[in-house]
């Protein structure tokens, strides 16, 4: 179980349309607002087969240059992804001001209109490279001030091998050391959002109603994502690709890594989205599983709380219930988890188990 | 699949020793200490059979009276738990200083020492009856000041029925509704604890270095539980029966419910212990698949920072990871999750993959 090296347009592009990581198809460190012009417009239902490309590896401090990077970890020329290496020797950012991420889009979805729901589906991620990064820096992270320890920052080159038929992120003990500590990869995208109002660009580091970099790890294949679209055409982005990532991400990054997504964008019209889900005021997430709304704010405490506000809403609106029951269903049935706490904004999520309702007659 | 009435002493007691609830076997609303007699001395090794009994229909604000409460409920007077009749007609408690729960105990076990780690393994979880109760009340819970809305604290009645060769727990839609929402149980000790030094009797609520009220749901069937021994003997002891919880207990209470539990108690001597798991300053839990390390502090930001810190001394302790290396993989790959943010004192669990360190040799 070997992973090829999808350099951008190379092997299988399975999406109605194709979207590459350019200098004139990405930001890097903000996100789009309403006055961004779109890189792709397509309709509704269709699908986009996009190249993501990790900011980790091309920062500035780890020196900007991802095939001098990645070399210095044993990785061949050619198995560094020239989209990467094209980005970080054309663009700039602001480390003061601007986020790390590179964000690939904006995507206009014809018809989509504020009060509506953009429903981004993930049909399909592919590793484009079997090696990524998990870095923590001074100033961030859940220990600020504590690690890391010296001064420089910390970043820890992750290869990719398979254990036992599962492919796995692997590190070693101690620094230097035989890699013998693997963890499964689940793959997904920490970054997907739509712009928001105005002619201002977001810092691409703290989620928000737009969604952005929520890092919910839950938006594996097969997961969508519901957000209240801000601006018409929803000028939807993605980016900031993970190969793993626990709840909480408390170094500060996940392991960091390109995949190739392949995504469907699709409209819920106002009315139809009210009756599903009620007023949904942030990102709402859906699995085969689980229904998922969200808080965020940069107390966790306040987040928790914005998150069973959101879920309640949501149970009354989807399946009537009354509210102090809704209370109660969530108490004894549902698991409240953090889904970061390094974005400065941190998120809750909410798993409601959409099995428990089978019975419930929506009407 | 029927749920037969457990009242004390009857049926399975497949424990080396019968601990049953009466007034002189429990605490209402604090927990042992070290000048507490126990009321069983046991072996290490040896396991005990303890009728625990739920506070949740007893309470002053439920009259007191389990037989009125509950047959209101339409629950017949054979099926009340003559235990639980005993303790609300026999103790009392200060609403206003004590806790609501009803802790079994203390359990003396032969050589544990300060030091140690006992460890409580959950051998057989068995309900002793068909219904619980889910509350919130003014005050309390994740939305204080918000829910209840009324003035009156509110209970919600859940009885316990099949849905598809499943027991779950019930709820209609509506008040007076047909019980058409249905949530799988998955029981467990809400509250798991070693007395404290010294002679005053902590408050039941929140939950400590002693253990007590953590309110993890990972400790059903097959989980064990570490706890740091305060005192001679650990004396420890069990209560907070739930038939099911969600990671948070958003509303205040689980679906609060009687279990006859069967535990075994074992005794970590202080150097093993060491070897094993570090310097362990809280309580763990290891369940088949994970080691669960826990942070506790009322302010959920800073437990979350005392749990990422707990792990990662543990990951360096147990596997001789370098602390960037343990930070980094904890970002990856372990899921960081909210034990229950309503005990006065807030919890987060972190669950550590221990397949993930298979093939580190611990020497």
């Amino acid at each position: 179980m070997s992973v090829p090296i999808l350099q951008p347009g190379t092997g299988p592009l399975p999406g109605d349309h194709y979207l590459p990581s350019r200098p004139d198809t990405v930001l890097w460190g903000r996100l789009p607002c309403e006055t961004d012009a779109a890189v792709l417009r397509i309709q509704p239902g269709e699908t986009v087969t996009i190249d993501t490309v990790s900011h980790e590896g091309i920062l500035e401090d780890q020196g900007k240059d991802p095939r001098a990077y990645f070399g210095g970890h044993g990785v061949a020329d050619d198995d560094v992804l020239t989209d990467a290496v094209e980005i970080a020797a054309s663009l700039s950012r602001d480390p003061a001001a601007d986020g790390p991420h590179v964000v690939t889009g904006p995507i206009h979805v014809a018809g989509a209109e504020p009060g509506d729901l953009l429903k981004i589906t993930v049909v399909e991620l592919a590793l484009r490279a079997p090696y990524g990064v998990i870095s923590n820096r001074h100033g961030k992270g859940a220990l600020v001030g504590e690690l890391p320890r010296a001064e420089g920052n910390v970043s820890v080159f992750a290869p990719v091998e398979e254990r036992d038929g599962t492919l796995c992120g692997v590190l070693p003990v101690v620094e230097g050391g035989e890699r013998i500590v693997a963890f499964p990869l689940a793959p997904f995208l920490g970054t997907m959002g739509v712009a928001v109002a105005g002619s201002e660009r977001p810092h691409s580091v703290p989620p928000g109603i737009h969604g952005g970099n929520i890092d919910i790890n839950l938006m594996t294949e097969g997961a969508s994502l519901y957000l209240p679209v801000q601006v018409a055409g929803a000028l939807a982005y993605v980016g900031d690709p993970h190969f793993a990532q626990g709840d909480g991400e408390v170094a500060l990054t996940a392991l960091e890594a390109p995949l190739r997504a392949t995504l469907r964008f699709d409209v819920v019209p106002r009315e139809e989205a009210r009756r599903a889900f009620g007023a949904v005021s942030g990102p709402l997430v859906r699995t085969d599983e689980y229904l998922v709304p969200t808080g965020m704010d940069p107390d966790l405490n306040v987040a928790m709380r914005a998150c069973v506000r959101a879920a309640i809403d949501l149970i009354q609106a989807r399946w009537g219930l009354d509210e102090h029951l809704a209370y109660a269903y969530l108490s004894a049935a549902t698991d409240f988890d953090i889904s970061q706490v390094v974005d400065i904004v941190c998120g809750v999520h909410a798993r409601i188990r959409e099995a428990d309702f089978a019975e419930v007659d929506r009407g």
